[in-house]
């Protein structure tokens, strides 16, 4: 349950920060499909720290070892197995930690499940667990574009700087120049500024993402508890730092009125398929894919690390001063970007492969 | 898949809004629980039409008639099975609409999924089907009371007007005075004009709900994709017109800083428990809760029936005007009230047994 | 789990033997497909007693009422709920069974589990169960059928009477000429000579079920877990009384040399298709189907209850003296034909569909 | 679902006879179980091969490297990853298979399910796989002995030579003397002259394995789809070549009279529990285990390689002399024993999460 996600493109994630490597297993792959392992690398890249100031100094390569699955480069239908093993890991700079519930952390809730905790680097809680996400992701992003079907996420905001209202859908170029994946450059520069600020204080921020998918056809998603919009909430929601998601309009429909967002169909006579003339619904009505391009935005804390003197307490309940150390993230939102992606890519795989059995074949 | 929620405590949900009636199994209630069937009515009496202008004119007993799995009052570990007759069906009313994809509706896209649609309010994509969900969750209720644990969900938000924003959590009694479920009474008046304005101009509003769950203990919830947020988001994501989730702060989150938000941890000698300081964080770290209030707000869209016409399209592709009639929600949020409250019961049930099996017994 | 089966398409059994009804809900069941309610009849009628001195006396009519997921005759695609009203049941018949452990049933089992127990003709372990997975089955059949596939199952054995060794596939007028579905005229003479024997000494007995699946295409089945001997094998042994399963050859294969048995492969030019000149594997070959004839066996045992005296204790350790009576099925095992087919026909459809997402289409 | 075992105790397989690696990852091992690491090597040199005539040449280390879910030698509550490298493994010796389907082997199933398969070595359809399940089941033994329960598989026929009737349960020390895990010294004896015999003649044998299952409490197992036959008969079956099993007396059940199978219930008034006076049922009562001893029987076929010439056909369909050569098992049946018991015990813990939270604490 916990660690395996999708239902016929199953992913099961596994690996600690700082135990011998992460990896996934997928079981469901279709066989038939040429991998592209350059692809995966380079979604690998997107994930890696480094290319900003938002980012902490761990570097790792990253490297992912395919185990099983793959023959002569292509799927057999077989589980595929990958490894990305922890060089950089140093287990020992975390002895400190070790009994220590640092705020807002998940050290407390662990050892308050299991009774027991892998304290180096959070364990099974950390977010280097999303690694195992962006190998899975790419696999479901070549099986996504041999329909056709594109996703592209970017950072709408970072701390109270958000883009302006009217880049609804971003320019993909525009996205990938920018070390933040913010798609106006101008905005881009004042949030590099705030990062700047942020890290001198020792402090970090949060932000949002929006992302698109493009040419899903009318039909995915499945009716009442297994709506495409469950399915994609359940997905961000479980990336760490995530606070919220929402789909079309999203919150702001709260105090809107129906004859304002009511998306009207038309009938796009040339293209030969049903439209609608505006799209606040975000592509999905009642949990089901109409044909237009799907859209939500994710929400995110700031990272809980920060260069801060902190109170907390030790695990026998003690008033500890957690001291600032080790690697620090002033803010993970454009890391975030590619894990964004492959959750999507995930959840549409599977709702298509599920949405194939839906109906008797003529 | 889609018609089944939760892993261990599982309702699987059927029927469709003029068929023949709704009803649910419940599978993995735990054996030997007393039903308080009274429960079971009273929440169905907070789901009904009827009691304040937000909501349509549909009235119905909602009579549940348990069919198994309880014998002589009790819970036997066997599949609860219970119907709720459509007694007020009046399908005829809606043979205009039969070749008629409504905006906003799930018309267009159960036929592009399915080929096929009862097109009879909506059929299965009514929200009429929340009523099961309302009796699954009383008796996912009944398990949580015996551990102490209380839902309360009310609404912070109709169209524009909310709540004031330290009312951050409601006085029970002040939630359940109110027709609109609102703890404050004047903000609660103002709903009430608003949706009498609305209800004149034939439009609809959507709104807000928050939720608090109160006494869940430290450890429940599932690392990695289980996590209680994630299921959480799934759950009220899969409620009709819900557009957007968040808990702790939330979207909030995104524009502040770690330093502001990160929650302290304090030894509560007295209570013997740990606990934080504030709790910006919503009751729930790394997935998993940490004895904190849970809480979390649920964002709707406006019902998409509207007394004005609209321009929209038939099944051949024709543009049509659809002229309103029929029954009219101006605003479903009050209704949603007991839904939310079900879906994060049955959310809890599951992750509380869940969580049971997490460990080695000493 | 427990009382769901399969993965895509998906049976919920709900319903204990003198409630107030059984009941199903399949979910999954394509949308498109026309329902032949004569057909749903007809093999709940093969499944009725009376037909032999082989049955008990209890009466139903096995109304089935179709509450959703149905629309003009046609599946909807959504959940399709149906349920059998108990009308025979006489409850009060069982009160004095209800502190008392009977032999062989699975009276104790459930006070173990569950700590309580519907003590009414064996609640909800009681055979009567079957008659859900037989409307199932109906369905699933019509879906099978739509591909020429085809279930026949024959009793090839009743206490120590078997058919003759070369009758290995039945003809299937034969079969059901008989009220004992027994290919052979003079063996069915034979076998209803025993039963008659029993009747009057008041004993029971068990027999074997074998069963052919002809036109299943190559290439269905999953492997390592998921193979499709697997799902028939878990399918057979969760039918009450059965005790063992075999496919091809099954437990005389142990016995055999590799020259003996391999199935080898040869053209069949003019059909196109590859074949194996014999057929000891039973049609699977490393959990996939082959194209061959799928057969397998389910062994019975005698139903438990009988018209002797039996020592056995109560609920408080007491030992007592079972005093006959009440209904009494001298066999089960030509009632058990169509529960046979129907857990055959929804593993068959369920398979099908897995493999129907197993490559990538071209 | 093809590739995992287990509802809640979770086993995902991965690998290929000649990939990289087998491997696994165990998901849902309670935490705070200290592995036992010496005892996963003994498992896995059970099933090594090369102990007697029975078994084929290849020769590996199986060593195995934990990747994940272990800190300081006791599990975490995550998902324990295992890898076991493919060292000896010889790809190129398979060339001349490449294109030709092997009669009784799955190359012509997984090449009509899949259309591409990896021929090397039988690729994932290889019995090498069950190294994988011996030591996830090595650690399900773990837990199983905290309660005190424990499984023992022992060979009872091997071709046509079967240990005496009487032997209906094994002296555990009496198996693990005899290389072929038969507990009766003088029946080994005849086997291993059988073993002999068929290795000159280059042919196969068949065989059945008997398990034994002690200690587990009454009240173990799901009704109606979720039995425990189901759950022991699923995994079983699951095996390669296994093409039979039955529980209790099984098939011989078929002929026999209630009034003599029939398990009276009496008290054991020192041991404070029920019991049973015979065990006929073996351990199991409508799915549930009723505290007495569970056994069941598994039947195996001859593998199908053998040192023959046999007929059969390559991938285009031309008729081709398969020559022998490579690895040949005279009998896998011995090498199955740790599989067998891996395989129970992976159904047990399974269902003894799963009973955990059948009823509400008390």
């Amino acid at each position: 349950m916990s660690n395996t996600f999708g239902t016929l493109f199953k992913l099961t994630s596994f690996g600690e920060s700082h135990g011998k490597a992460y990896g996934g297993v997928i079981d469901g792959c279709p066989a038939g499909l040429k991998v592209d392992f350059d692809f995966v690398f380079s979604e690998l890249n997107r994930r890696k720290p480094g290319k900003s100031l938002s980012a902490s100094a761990r570097r790792e390569d990253d490297e992912v070892e395919f185990i099983s699955g793959i023959f002569e480069g292509v799927t057999l239908g077989t589980p595929i197995a990958f490894l990305i093993r922890n060089k950089d890991a140093k287990p020992d700079e975390y002895d400190s930690l070790k009994n220590i519930f640092r705020p807002s952390h998940a050290d407390y809730t662990y050892m308050a499940k299991y009774g027991i905790r892998d304290h180096r680097g959070g364990g099974r809680s950390s977010a280097r667990e999303t690694v195992v996400r962006v190998v899975a992701g790419a696999l479901a992003k070549m099986i996504l574009k041999l329909q056709g079907i594109h996703i592209i996420a970017f950072v709408s905001q970072i701390g109270d700087i958000c883009i302006p209202d009217n880049i609804v859908i971003a320019d993909e170029s525009l996205v990938n120049q920018s070390t933040l994946y913010c798609p106006d450059k101008e905005t881009g520069a004042r949030m590099e500024a705030l990062l700047t600020a942020l890290k001198e204080k020792g402090d970090s921020t949060g932000g949002v993402i929006n992302c698109v998918i493009r040419n899903v056809p009318a039909g995915v998603g499945e009716p009442v508890f297994g709506k495409l919009q469950s399915a994609l909430a359940h997905a961000m929601l479980s990336i760490n730092a995530a606070k919220g998601f929402e789909y079309g309009l999203g919150f702001k429909m709260a105090s809107m009125m129906g004859s304002e967002v009511n998306d009207e169909f038309v009938s796009d006579k040339s293209g030969g398929r049903i439209k609608t003339k505006t799209n606040f619904s975000g592509g999905i009505q009642g949990g089901i894919s109409n044909g237009e391009e799907i859209f939500f935005r994710v929400a995110f804390k700031p990272v809980p690390t920060i260069m801060k003197e902190q109170s907390t307490i030790d695990t026998e309940g003690n008033s500890v001063i957690l001291k600032p150390g080790g690697r620090h993230d002033v803010c993970v939102v454009p890391r975030a970007i590619p894990v964004v992606e492959a959750m999507a890519a995930l959840v549409l795989v599977d709702q298509i492969l599920l949405s194939s059995v839906g109906r008797l074949k003529q």
